[in-house]
Parts: C-alpha cells; structure tokens; sequence
C-alpha cells in the first residue's frame, strides 16, 4: 500500500511530474518478434549491437534470423566493450556512421544497450564526445533532435536501459563514470524475452540484480518532486525529477519480486519462474527510475568503478579488471540508506518491509538500521564483497573516491539529503567493510 | 501484492504482452504547461476542443491563454455532443478539416477527448466514418498512418480517454454504441490536472468514478493474455490483450483509491485530497486497461446507453435524454462479476478487499457474492439507481439489450467466461434490479 502522501508543494518547486516510457513487450520468446517489429517501425538496415560473448549465444542467432526472415538488411557489430568507455563509445559511433543505418537493434545487457544509444547518437547528430555529455563533466549540450528507431533487446535482469534515456560510459581520462541523459535516447521499443537469462552466470544474476533493487530503493526515497526547484520552461522538467506517485508503483513492486526472487535467481540457473520475476522486476525498476531517477549510491558507483586497481569478479570477462555496476553501487547502499532514512522514516521501513524484513515491531528511528541490515543481509546471501574494502579499496582512496562521485551532482542532488563533500567522505568510510 | 502469476501458455496462444502508453503530466496547475508542451511539440495552428460547459468554465481560459501566450494560432470548436454521435463526430471533422490544424487540444470529459481524436482521424485520414469503426458494426479497416499531435487535458476523473487509443460514440441508426481502437489514436501526450475536477457536479464524479472502478475491474478479472489466440503478427497484438502483469500494477492500485476516496470525493466538492486521488486513479485505470481491455460490463454499456428512453440524470445536460456512460456500465456490474468469479475467485475476492469489503474468511466459493456485494454498497453510497430497472429499462426490454451487446464481440471476447447471447440475456435480467 505505502506512502501515496505527498508533502505540499513549496513555492518555486515543481507541482506536476511528467512520465514516458518505451514500448514493451514482455514474454519467453518474445525475442522472434524483433523482425516484424523492425519492419513495422519502418526499418530496412539496421546495425545488430551486442557484445562478443552475447554474439556467441543462441539468442543472438534467434535475433540475426527473425531481422534477416523480415527482409532486413543487416550489419552486425560486437565489439561492445562491456562496462563502455569513451573509446569503446567512440568506436561503435564511427561503425555507425559508415553503415548509415535507418534503424538500430541492440541485444545484450546495459553496456550493448548504452553502447547503442550513444552510437545512434553521434551517428545522428554529429558532435564531440562531451558536447552532449552531462554537466559538469560534459558541455550538457540538449540533443537537437530525434534519433533513428532503436529496438533494445536486454539479455541481463539489470539495468533497465532498454526504458530510460540515458547511458553510461567510463571517461578513462577522469578516472570516473559519467553519461548522457536525454528523452531523446530512450529506445523506441523494449523487447524483453526473460529466457534470454537463462544463459546468465550466478554472479551477474546477483549484480545486476542487486542494481535493479537499488533503482527501485533510490528512486522511492528520491527527493520527492514537489521539494525540486520548478523548470524554467515544463518542457525541461528533468527525467531525474525525484520520487513521484507513478515511480512509486514500479518500485513497490520491483523490491517486492527482489525480495522474493533474487536468490533464487541467483543460485539456480533452472528456475525459469524466478528469473521471469527478476527480468519483470528489472523492467519496473528501469520505468521508474527512468521518470524518478536515482542518487547517491549510484553517483558514488561511478567514482567506485571508474577507479577500480586490480578486482576481477568470477562470472565477467576477465581481460581487465572492472568492478560491475551492480555491485559498485550495492556496496554503497547500506551506509546511504542508513543515512537518508531521517528524510522520511515510513519510506525507508516499508522498503525494507518489501524486501522480506520483518518490520512490524520498527519504530520511525530504526529505519536506517533495519533496511541497512536488511542490504547486507541480502548482499550475503547472493555472495556481494564486503563494501568497498571487498572490491580493493582502503581508508586511503577515500578522498579521491569522493572527488570522483561530488561532480555526479545531477544525482547527488536527487537524494532527499544533502550530499556534500563531508558527507560524501564520511559514507564512503562506512561503505568501507559491512561485516 | 496479489495475483501475479499467470498460467502457462496453451498452444497456439500469446506468449507475450505489449504495453504502450502517451506522455502524461500529472500535477495540481498543469493546466497552464499546454502552450510550451505544444510549441515543444512543433504546433503553430491548433483546434482547440471543447462542449459548451466546460467552455464556460476558468479551466477553458486558462488554456485558451497559455496556448496564445505560446503564439499559437487557436480555432475554438464548443459544439461536443456529450455522449457524442455519429453525427457530432462528422461535424467535428468537418470544422477540423476546415481549419487544417497542425495540432489538437483537447479539454474536457471522455466526450470532448473522444470527439478530438475522431475529428483528427477523419481530417488527417479522410473516409466514410464506419471505414475504420470497429468490426462487426464497423469495416475495422487498420488506421493507415500516424495523426497530428494531440494533447488531451481531461476534466473529469474519469474515462482515462488521455491515455487510450480507443474513441467511443452513439450510432444513432443502430441504437448502441460502438467505437473505434487504434495506438494511431491514443494522444501524444495528456495533462492531467485534478484542479479541474473541482467545478465537476457530484453525479458527474459518482459516474465517472464508477466508469474508472470498473475499467480497473474489468481489466483486473479479463481473460488472461495467455489464454488469448496469438496474433497472425506480433506487431498486430490488439490492445484489448487481456489481464498482463503490467495492468494488474495499475488496476490494484485504482481499485485500492476508489475504495478510499470514492464517497468522499462525491459528496464534497471541496475535499481537494479525495478527488486528486481519484483523478490519481482515473489516469491509472487508463493506461491499465488501455493495454488489457474492459470486457462485458462495458460491452452490456453500449446497448444500456444506445436504448435510452427518457432517462434525465441530475447532473448531466437536459435537453435529451441520456444514461451517462459510468452509469450505464456499473449498472451491469454486479450481474457480471457474479458471473464470471469462478473463473479466477482469488482475483475477484482480492479486488473486493482492494475496494474495502471485509474478505478475511471469504472463500473462493464466496468470491462472486461478495465482489457483488461490495459493488451494491458502493453503488448505494453513491446515489446510484437500482440497475437497469433504475435508468428506465423492464424485462421487456432485455431482448433488445441482448441485441444490442451481443455485436460488442472485441470487449465480449475479453471476458474470462463465455458471453453467448443466453448469458447475456441472464445477465441483462439479473442486472433489472440489486435491493
Ligand atoms: N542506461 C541506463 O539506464 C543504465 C542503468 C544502469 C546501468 N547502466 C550501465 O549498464 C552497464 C551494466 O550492464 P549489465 O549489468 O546489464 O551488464 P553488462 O552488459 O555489462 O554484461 C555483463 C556480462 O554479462 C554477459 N552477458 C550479458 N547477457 C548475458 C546472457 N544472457 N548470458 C550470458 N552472459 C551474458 C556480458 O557479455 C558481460 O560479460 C554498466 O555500464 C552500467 O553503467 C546503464
Ligand atoms: N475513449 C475511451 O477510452 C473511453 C473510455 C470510457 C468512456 N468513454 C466515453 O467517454 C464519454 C463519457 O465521458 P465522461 O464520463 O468523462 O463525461 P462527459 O465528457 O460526457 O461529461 C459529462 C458532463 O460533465 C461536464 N463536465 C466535464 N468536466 C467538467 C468539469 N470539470 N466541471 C463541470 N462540468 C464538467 C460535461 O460538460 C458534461 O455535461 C462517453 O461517451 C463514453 O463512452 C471513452
């Protein structure tokens, strides 16, 4: 049921919240619909994006024979570097370039989808890297138009950048994880087919799971949208415009499949039911967040990615060190959250509640604790690190960790409490080891 | 929390579900964002819609105002019949093919909306007006292309027409209701505004609400998109699919506010809080059976309005007979849901808690009676007349309803149960009269 009450609007903030989303279709085999799909939006050559170890599964030969029996013309790219970076971005856009598509499918998890828009993109509309690149780091620079029709296909439960309109890179140089965030990057069409994750490893069945939870948990307790300074204009109303009645269903229900689903999704490969449920809960997270937006445990993700030393988690490619999404931001989690709760106590315990806490005995006071216990509990049962110290970082990288997530300010300011630098050091400290 | 799992798929049957929906702004005030969102959305000359109350109301000016404020050139068109007909809907295209406007606006209740898109339909896409009506009545032929951009701005809390792709009207020839379905048709984006809601008299937010409590339920109980025959072509999947797990999320929800803020917000024009809240679940019950698809309750409607004799509802105009659509739909309700329990007790039992009847040691044996039970009571709260009985209708009156719904095949075939023209005529019966 929950928290439906929204405070009154203060003057000069927003008084209205504004949603969108994709085209979804949702079901087991879905996956065969993506030619006639293309077809009915009008493609005719179309550039397939995954990455190399997607390419090798039968899911990507059910997606190049549905194109290819609906007459399309086909260029196939999968080079995808999974966890993207500027160079990895920039590569794909110039393949994109040359083919000239009139129409994108991308099949993968969030680094194929990601690595989609943002070819899509600079294939469209031509510029610099950072022109359209998030401010501070980028120049922020509004997309000056639509983009080609672009049907994503997602392979992991996870991020849900088959709804929203952003993507995410690693800008080598910065040492940090930035994005681009604009309407006109969500995909046309999300075609979800949950027998795609049949094929995932354990462990990222438990990272992107545990990124989906976080989607769902950020964008409840988000700032709500009536304490959001109002627009210039309402057509520049924000997609990150905090917690809101609409976002507030999809989270609801993303933590309670999570709290029902995620380990056994995890542990169990065969147990098509609870990946379905996960894959479900994935797509509800990426609704809402895609129209709520999330905060400090994933603006303190890019700086925990982008400077990762030497962790090389079981499950990944392990060409190179990286620490997945999912777990940079999960490892962060249980410090903000204990953190936040004094913003609005009945939010963060409800949560909790949706996640399988037994909460009936909490009082306001204890929120913090009890969902940050209910976030550890989950994070061992699903074999997470241990905080930041599980993933290679000590006491002495917290300075730098905290210059590196304070310019994630269009997140940070998303949170319902202040995070300034202090308070960014003083929550790193606590992520640093849970147990 | 509830229903969420649906069975296996049979063979032959759809695998999966697909969800689409428009842009939609939701927020006390919006009202006054309609001349920047049509400029964003390129509109220089627009047809403002509206009928000849709502115009008189400080709602009509206000959008009047932003939209010149904006330097769009506006067209007014006053004339919507409420409850519109084959007729209204033909002068309306005409005056829209008149004014050759690149954009619609649209103010006003179901009518207003309804009339706007048909209007925008047969000036972009000329044809005889039965062309693109729906099947058997109708030659259903397919919408051939996209339509000018339409914002709709609702002014009742009712029909959910800002989000649907479906526009409803009189055939006076035939004496019923029928209508046209297309994603073609569904507004590009909606301005939900519930200040508006506050000049609306008692009768028109007891109908109205009522119209929404059964969308909500009728998408809730619908035949499981599972147990639908698969589409020649997954892009041809109509949007009457049936139950899916998205609607469900939207139904549980509305269910759960009309059982709060029903009687309130008829009773109290001024209870700002109540009838925000059901203007809240009038939006949500849109998208959720925009994308599932009502079935007999709506379908037995059609025949119950079309038939009309003298019935003159405080509230509504007087210069001719009508029975407002929520009237003559909740009417039929109780019969129905009697009906079709055993086809899914747990749904129809948990949808009575969600509407506040006390379900703790009910059965599934019981779930009809007291799915039916919860509907009189709020029927009766809420100045509703006694069934058919009550809108003027006699037994010798049920043959010709049974004629009149038995066409509706798209919403009869929706149903979870069998809805052959005995069942209807047993339905129409037990519909003469609940207490
Ligand atoms: N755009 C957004 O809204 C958004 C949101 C959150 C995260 N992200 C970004 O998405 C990326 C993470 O995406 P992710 O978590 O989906 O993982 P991923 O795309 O990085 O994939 C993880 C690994 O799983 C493999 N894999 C993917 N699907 C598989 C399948 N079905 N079977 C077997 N192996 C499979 C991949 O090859 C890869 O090795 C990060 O770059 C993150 O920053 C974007
Ligand atoms: N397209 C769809 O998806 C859909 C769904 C359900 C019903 N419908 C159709 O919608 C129509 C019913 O629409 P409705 O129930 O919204 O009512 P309505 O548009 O018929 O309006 C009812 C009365 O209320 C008045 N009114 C409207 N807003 C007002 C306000 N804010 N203040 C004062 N008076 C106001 C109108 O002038 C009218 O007299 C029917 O034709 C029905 O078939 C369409």
């Amino acid at each position: 049921m929950g928290c439906c009450h929204y405070p009154p609007v203060i003057e000069g903030c927003d008084s209205a919240f504004t949603v969108d989303t994709s085209r979804i279709t949702f079901g087991r085999g879905c996956l065969s619909e993506v030619g006639d799909r293309a077809r009915a939006l009008g493609m005719k050559r179309v550039v397939l994006f995954s990455d190399a170890r997607v390419a090798r599964l039968a899911h990507f030969d059910k997606v190049l024979q549905s194109l290819r029996a609906a007459g399309l013309d086909v260029a196939v790219y999968t080079d995808v570097h999974v966890e993207p970076t500027d160079q990895s971005f920039l590569d794909a856009a110039r393949f994109a370039s040359e083919v000239k598509p009139d129409g994108y499918v991308s099949l993968g998890g969030g680094s194929v989808i990601d690595t989609c828009k943002a070819a899509n993109l600079y294939a469209t509309h031509p510029a610099d890297l950072l022109a359209y690149v998030n401010a501070p780091v980028g120049e922020g620079r509004p997309v000056p138009g639509p983009l080609k029709p672009h049907i994503a296909c997602p392979t992991t439960s996870g991020t849900g950048s088959e709804v929203t309109g952003i993507t995410i890179f690693d800008l080598l140089s910065m040492e940090a994880k930035t994005g681009i965030a604009s309407p006109a990057l969500r995909p046309t069409e999300a075609l979800i087919d949950p027998d795609c994750t049949a094929t995932l490893p354990g462990e990222v069945v438990a990272a992107s799971g545990l990124d989906v939870l976080s989607h769902a948990l950020e964008s409840y307790t988000a700032r709500p949208y009536v304490r959001r300074p109002a627009p210039a204009r309402p057509s520049l109303r924000p997609m990150s415009q905090g917690a809101n009645p609409w976002s507030d269903l999809g989270c609801r229900e993303a933590l309670r499949l999570m709290g029902l689903y995620l380990e056994r999704g995890v542990k169990d490969a065969n147990d098509a039911e609870a990946r379905e449920q996960l894959m479900w809960a994935a797509t509800l997270a990426g609704i809402a967040f895609g129209n709520a937006g999330v905060h400090a445990p994933h603006g303190m993700a890019y700086a925990v990615a982008g400077r990762v030393r030497d962790f090389r988690p079981s499950g990944y490619p392990d060409d190179e060190p990286l620490v997945p999404h999912g777990m940079a931001v999960i490892v962060n989690a249980p410090a903000v959250f204990r953190y936040t709760a004094s913003a609005s106590p009945e939010r963060h315990l409800e949560a909790a509640g949706h996640l399988g806490a037994d909460v009936r005995d909490a009082t306001p006071a204890d929120a913090g604790e009890v969902l940050a216990g209910r976030l550890v509990h989950v994070m061992r049962a699903v074999g997470m690190p241990n905080g930041l110290g599980g993933v290679g970082y000590t006491g002495a990288d917290v300075a730098a960790l905290t210059e590196g997530a304070f310019p994630q300010q269009r997140l940070l300011q998303n949170a319902p409490r202040e995070m300034t630098r202090p308070v960014l050091s003083e929550l790193f400290h606590q992520a640093l080891r849970y147990w």
